[in-house]
């Protein structure tokens, strides 16, 4: 694949910008600016880069970059968007799974586009861009070709997703991860109790993960609901008696479950 | 680590078993018999090994194992051990998660044990027993020290867990594993009735997994539930409208994480 090489300006010194300004300097990128509220957040992550200038004036005005990446907080972006002066026409992304396109819209002087990793990121841990699934959405082809190769220089996975569909993903993230996430701690909980370490269901979990996402989810359920046996579930929900919202999950996982077999 | 070579007869040649004997072989162990109900089934797994003897015949009292280890259904064990014969002072373990130790109460001419590898097998998905964790149980010292030794040769995650402990091992799993997958499968399919890809999702799944296997789950709940973002959830639950089931487990899982936060 060829490598293109582009002028890229970071605002934001998170998790997010932590891991990203590094990546797209190894895709062979140029990382011209860094900004952040706070100068020494800038000037930390611009040290880890060849030639990043750290700043925490969002004045860009003087400046000529092929694509401004924003990566802040959902709540911090509308201010620094407000605060924030571009060169006219600059394509300006976000990073947010969450907020829209639209977000963009009271600033006609710029074109803004969404740049979003889908994966959640923590400063310690590192992580391989090259499985992330990039969604991209702009209105402008140009600037969404460009968004294309950018992300392609770091991913194999790269889907253009328009803000309805970020939000239908958003969702169904909120079940696969969130959600799920909750059932692990329900599960530590009631091993932790017991004596017994949540770890000796590692390998379980991972193979199940492993399963759902190599067929239909639904097409792969075991345990007690799907094989009907009534006998193990009055026994299991009569153990979580003293704990009435894990009987509420239980009784209702079970029973959609067996609605879907 | 030592290796002791134990004289070991299968009873069963489905899954579990297909697994289990190449690997005991491979760990020093010599598999003498295979015992299946279907003689065709014994001899397709003996095949694979080196020394075993197929046969549809569960008269074993003219053998000598120093382990019997019976990998069948739940359903299926009952009969076959009414059925076997066993020399005098066997050692018999079944393999399964929710049978007590107390199923061999009535054979008292033989020691009963558990020998439970706490992960699911598919005939055709390769397994690496060395991070599989082994529930032990016996009441027998000198055939604990065995089964140790045994398991002890496959995995480096050997533990003693009574049938008591067992059973809540097995309502852990229901939560991380069954009660997950159906998640997953709900994801998905509001993934699909998007023209969204579920596989977009599965590096934040395995995330999901690491991070709740390295520290306490509660503690890295992420998502619109535990921010009380009343915004999303009520935008959220407004879009699984048509899905009243959907939209309970929505709701009750919130409420859920909210009570632990």
């Amino acid at each position: 694949m060829e490598k293109p090489a582009y002028k890229i300006a970071l605002l934001g010194a998170g998790n997010v910008a932590w891991h990203l300004a590094p990546a797209l300097e190894k895709a062979g990128h140029e990382i011209v600016y860094v900004y952040s509220r706070t100068l020494a957040n800038a000037e930390a992550l611009a040290q880890n880069l060849k030639a990043a200038q750290a700043t925490d004036q969002p004045d860009f005005s003087q400046t000529s970059a092929d694509l401004y990446i924003m990566a802040v907080k959902d709540s911090a972006l509308p201010e620094l968007l407000q605060a924030a002066v571009f060169p006219e026409n600059s394509l300006v992304a976000h990073t947010s799974g969450t907020l829209p396109l639209m977000v963009f819209e009271p600033y006609k002087n710029i074109r803004g586009a969404v740049f979003y990793p889908l994966q959640t990121f923590s400063k310690n841990t590192p992580v391989s861009f090259r499985n992330i699934p990039f969604c991209l959405e702009t209105t402008d082809e140009n600037a969404m070709l460009l968004l294309q190769k950018t992300a392609g220089s770091l991913s194999e996975q790269v889907y253009k997703v328009n803000s309805e569909e970020r939000k239908i993903l958003h969702l169904a993230a909120v079940f696969a991860c969130n959600f799920t996430n909750h059932l692990f701690g329900i599960s530590a909980e009631i091993l932790q109790q017991n004596h017994l370490r949540f770890e000796m269901l590692q390998p379980l979990v991972e193979q199940t993960v492993q399963k759902a996402f190599s067929q239909n989810p639904f097409s792969v359920q075991t345990g007690p609901a799907i094989r009907h046996d009534e006998n193990t579930i009055q026994t299991q929900l009569q153990f979580l008696q003293t704990n009435p919202t894990y009987q509420q999950i239980y009784e209702l996982l079970t029973r959609s479950i067996q609605q879907k077999s």
